[in-house]
């Protein structure tokens, strides 16, 4: 087999079988394929598309080009949520210690990332203490006896996907569906969950900005899934305005166990009800979605899930008080409010802008060598269809530094568009695709 | 300017600019721009296209990335003749000698190459002594006093050109008419001649097989000299069998003289003539296609073109006594005819098997160290339509190892089609595209 000729028969509109995608991934990996070869089929792909068997093949072999996480000594149908990114998107925290509260096992592994804020792992290093430098062998008799743990990803974790995504980003070969939705599969596939629970953004804050895209990829990604052998459910939940009102990684997480506490925002709340419902089901705990939300709801009620989150943290070294006292999370030094300049509603949030502002402030990663600032971020006020009055403040921002702060300030009411007419409101969420179809809800 | 927004225009079927053009060439060229980035920017180009005013501007750029030939030194229009390649086709070594015996100034560069036989500049080392090492200056005086001279492609001749056409070779980005168009007419703009004669072969035995094909190469060709200021014309001949009757270095030198002594086969006089024409045209020297046919007959009735030739040996060192006594060229030591294996018409030659057998007799380069060997090659006895009967000579051939021969008679045989009907008679030349046109012949 040649790379030349498979370059070509993709040029030339043609299907790749699942050898052909096997020797193009082995060889890409251990460096036989060079990157030009890659680039030139990467491109080939991307103008004239895959169908889903190359896709899943594809996906497959991206997971099987390293190491492959072993969760069979965990007993039960393991569950992991994956969101393909927002802006104050802390769900994870949310729904994680629900389901491990109602017995069914989490079993995650998490990257730190590049983004506007932390990732989850990030986030869980508010709390003192708190390792995911765990061996496997902790890893699961954390999550057998707790059933939940986190991990950070492995080097060796897909590592053709790795490299071919490193390739695409320099070749304006990263939009294609296809490219898309193997990627994030490889990763999931090869993290070992039973079930995967995927969280599709959609709109002004979200990698895909139209329902139409997003709505394509949950099913490319539910396709992948089922074809691997995994229950898969893709929800597409809105991203046109930050989910909460917290964005900044202390402030998602007090936003979090606030939202465990039953006093959490009416969007996070439903968000991740919903995502955490598909987990139940897809780990046969619930008949049906509105009695896992039942029994989820009830986790918050009895605070067993407040409970299990700060055991969690125990259970990796870290100091759990911070769940009973959010005052203890550490805060930024200078606060000060961005002020509406006219009155009206607010009928358009550049999302993207919001989360640059957090990065502005410090609380993401611009590289991979970055430190982030967890005490930095910012409080929304005024969500999509609020009426605001010239003066009011639309959201207070928390910063350890005046000249970031000032920046910051700028870029924030550059994201707000204030108009006259109050917009229609958006649903929280919009769809669920499973491997039946697409339920509009 | 960033090469990955280029390519990212590409992709989305954007027209480039001349400015982002130079940018792509310049940094492919110095080395900014790397391998990956390119053939991710090629395979575009391969899916989406180049309009003509990209496609001249790539060209330009090319011929602008290295040294340019000054021919501003030599007197009078200059004119030079490419070929797009077949096999047999000697015509450089017939109407370079024709034209130059009227007064007009063709000055050549020629490459090696790689192929069935080797170039223009190989075949003419039948003579011995002969050499294209001639200094610049060597080169204008020997083109001022003789009319002709040829000198060897310098390294740093469109440079752009032979590092993109060895990426596209690895990344099957090679058939694409604007590719192909720029890399042809980058070398011919950078060489310097005010005419350019393209002989774009159709055919079994061309690289465009079909007639559309040429056409559309052809005038992507035009087009692109015409923009660069360069009177261009493309003719379109045939290539479903060898052009003559022999293949091979020293048979095609022996050819091409028996023709320069009105000896030679109807097609390979009727190709050479109808090029040449056009350079007369070119050169103002005649105002029709018919008076310059009359005056280029003239120079073998008459034995000027003969004469010219080996006054053009003798200026570049060579002996010239082959050149009225072919007896002179080497031979090779074995000689062996093909026998057709049954009655019947040729209806079809795969004309590219005949270049391959002459490749295996030793007659051409499989990479770039190979070393030629002059004396081998086809004599071709049973041409497209002719009768055969089961046992008659199809062709001899010429070798000088009997292993290698065994294996060409193989080749050869399996190049013929013989079949009941005797196949519709191909035209020698098909048409011309100038400026204003395509002229049907």
């Amino acid at each position: 087999m040649q790379m030349y000729d498979l370059i070509d028969k993709k040029k030339k509109k043609g299907n790749l079988t699942r050898e052909e995608i096997d020797f193009i991934i082995k060889g890409y990996t251990d460096g036989t394929i060079p990157d030009y070869q890659m680039s030139a089929f990467l491109m080939a792909v991307c103008l004239n598309g895959m169908n889903q068997k190359e896709t899943a093949d594809l996906t497959i072999a991206m997971a099987n080009s390293g190491d492959r996480m072993d969760l069979s000594k965990i007993t039960g149908v393991k569950v992991d949520k994956h969101s393909t990114g927002g802006v104050g998107d802390k769900t994870s925290l949310v729904l994680s210690p629900m389901v491990a509260s109602l017995g069914i096992p989490v079993a995650k592994m998490s990257g730190r990332g590049l983004g506007h804020t932390g990732g989850t792992i990030d986030k869980l290093e508010s709390f003192p203490g708190f390792s995911t430098s765990l061996t496997t062998d902790q890893f699961i008799a954390n999550v057998n006896k707790i059933k939940m743990a986190i991990v950070g990803q492995t080097a060796n974790l897909a590592p053709a996907d790795k490299k071919i995504y490193a390739l695409r980003d320099v070749t304006a070969t990263v939009d294609n569906i296809s490219l898309i939705a193997s990627s994030i599969m490889s990763k999931k596939l090869a993290s070992g969950s039973d079930v995967i629970v995927l969280d599709v953004k959609t709109g002004s804050g979200a990698f895909m900005k139209s329902y139409e895209d997003s709505l394509a990829l949950a099913k490319e990604m539910v396709q992948i899934g089922t074809i691997a052998g995994r229950k898969t459910y893709a929800v597409i939940t809105d991203m046109n305005q930050p989910l909460g009102n917290m964005v900044g990684n202390n402030l998602e997480v007090m936003e979090a166990i606030h939202t465990l506490k039953g006093e959490g925002p009416a969007d996070l709340l439903e968000v991740s009800l919903t995502l955490a419902s598909y987990m139940l089901l897809g780990a046969g705990r619930a008949a049906s979605i509105e009695e896992a939300k039942e029994l989820l709801k009830e986790t918050i009620s009895s605070k067993k899930a407040l409970e299990k989150l700060a055991e969690f943290i125990e259970g990796q070294g870290g100091n759990s008080e911070a769940v009973y006292n959010t005052d203890l999370l550490e805060k930024a030094k200078i606060v000060e409010e961005v002020y509406a300049p006219g009155d009206g509603y607010v009928t358009y949030i550049h999302t993207d802008e919001v989360g640059m502002t957090s990065l502005l402030l410090g609380g993401g990663r611009e590289t991979k060598d970055s430190i982030i600032d967890l005490s930095v971020g910012i409080k929304i006020h005024k969500k999509l269809g609020d009426p605001v009055l010239k003066g009011e403040a639309l959201a207070t921002l928390y910063a350890n530094d005046q000249n970031k702060l000032n920046r910051a300030k700028a870029r924030l009411l550059g994201a707000y568009v204030i108009g006259k007419e109050q917009p229609e409101e958006k649903p929280y969420v919009y769809a669920v695709v499973t491997k039946d179809g697409v339920l509009q809800l």
